[in-house]
């Protein structure tokens, strides 16, 4: 395989939500608006790791150089697999807007995994490349989360059985329900995914431990089973997102007018600042809508999108001249 | 209806156990091993709600008098609805082990609702049924908690999508999973369900409620989607079962052994001492040799049963003679 010749593989790995409200660390879904690109060149070598181009429409907002997570994960791959003698050359084609919630790192560490594992005749799971990628976000962010990038690993809507390694997850894609994702277009809050950590409590009473169970097991119910009143119950977390809300911009209104247009509820994505609505195919058109209007009503620009469940991470051999 | 004519209804309902582990006080279920019947004579009267009689094995542990469930159910039914002019008198067969965490005083609850609703003419939903006798259950025992009753009125595994009046219930039949009941013969302990709820933590680290997240996702995803891998990490509670195990006579060698027996797992059955332990199909015998090998060892007699979801609560109308 490895002669003279480079082998050359296209990966595509979708944007998603994590959290979920009542779904903190454990839900997590995979969204068709965005999507990011890594296209690696993999050929003889010393075992170089490089990133040679980037580009797309957040391309100019991430790392350039070896700081940039897909060079993470690709190594923290070739590592794990104990594969050497190979130089891989990255080009990553950036479409997941950066630092809003919407599993930006997640996506192109699933993607760079995946690409590279293809180029090498790595026969990967979606397993090995959710604990790979999400290792990689964990070098760059701290704390290992797994949930954005089993979202973007496995597609459609995943539950975290086990969040540490070796994890196990499940995927499904639930019936019937829609989604608006929006984005405000307000600066990135450096760090902020530690801040959004810190403002949680450290402790919870028994009794909205309780609460938070049951709304889970709502949401969690109405997602399997298409269930849109058990959904529209369980989307309304009690502990992450009434700590959280006040930096999340528009919140309020957001929550009430996608109620006002149809919607199930609305939650933060991830940590923020996006937010995801769920929502019917009837009311998809009028939800989105009503969140535009809320934002405008906020003073702010947002990116206001309609999406469904996407696939799990695609890979694509490229013919090299 | 009621002219100088007695109408009489009889109504079973089920046991139920509780809680299941990370599911504490969110999920249920009805099993089949044993139920309560309660028969009722409505007649034209005062008002009067009486006891008349009780029998079957358990019949002599409950009360006689107006103290007994059965009693505040009716009542509470007639104020509810506004029922006056009608005298009703009450026959209980008592099936359910008491204080076992069996379910059995919301079994009785159930029963007396249902069968009085019946006679009376109203046409009530299993959430009536439920509300009503989860009400009376807690005049008896202190807090409500509608898990049991919800159970016994729905049948099936059920999901507490919201708790407090007015309840929401969701009952599904899980595919594919058969239960061991076992119950060891010791006294009841009085008060046991309130020092059960003492001996559980007051606030929980939020990493622990996380957890926990991700073990009732994995329990209730491995009901609905007969997933056994999914159940067998679901069945491993961290919060009430670590705080209660040690109240629970043999309990960790059920558990070791039940799983020695192809179990997927065992949890304590509501508040105990009962435990529940969830196997398949091929393994059900072994499983209940291995859990009454257990109780052997441990030194105590218990009642081993094997069990399968039991239907809600049902009524008959019942000629007089």
């Amino acid at each position: 395989m490895w002669g003279i010749d480079t082998v050359r593989v296209r990966a595509r790995a979708y944007s998603s939500s994590a959290n979920l409200g009542s779904g903190f660390d454990v839900l997590a879904v995979a969204l068709d608006p965005y999507y990011d690109e890594v296209l690696v060149d993999v050929e003889r070598g010393d075992g170089l790791v490089n990133i040679t181009n980037i580009s797309g429409p957040y391309g100019n907002v991430v790392s350039g150089s070896e700081n940039n997570i897909v060079v993470f994960a690709v190594k923290l791959l070739m590592e794990r697999f104990g594969v050497s003698g190979l130089n891989v050359n990255i080009s990553l084609w950036k479409g997941v807007p950066v630092s809003m919630g919407l599993g930006g790192s997640g996506a192109s560490a699933v993607a760079a995994v995946a690409a590279a594992g293809k180029a090498m005749g790595l026969d990967l799971d979606p397993t090995t490349i959710a604990e790979v990628g999400g290792a990689a976000e964990a070098l760059v962010a701290g704390d290992p989360h797994f949930d954005n990038a089993s979202a973007s690993a496995f597609g459609g809507l995943i539950v975290m059985l086990s969040s540490r390694p070796p994890i196990a997850v499940r995927s499904f894609k639930p019936e019937g329900v829609f989604f608006v994702v929006s984005a405000p277009k307000v600066n990135p809050l450096p760090g902020k995914t530690r801040i959004m950590r810190s403002v949680l409590p450290k402790s919870i009473d028994l009794k909205t431990h309780v609460e938070a169970s049951s709304k889970l097991s709502s949401l969690l119910y109405g997602l399997i089973r298409g269930d849109m009143e058990a959904l529209s119950i369980g989307l309304n977390d009690v502990i992450v997102e009434p700590a959280r809300s006040k930096y999340v911009p528009c919140y309020n209104l957001v929550k009430e007018y996608s109620r006002k247009g149809g919607a199930l509820g609305s939650v933060i994505s991830g940590a923020g600042p996006a937010m995801l609505t769920i929502t019917s195919k009837e009311k998809l058109d009028n939800t989105a809508r009503w969140i535009e209007k809320a934002y405008t009503e906020c003073g702010l620009e947002a990116e206001v999108k309609k999406a469904e469940i996407a696939p799990g991470v695609q890979t694509w051999i490229e013919e090299t001249s």
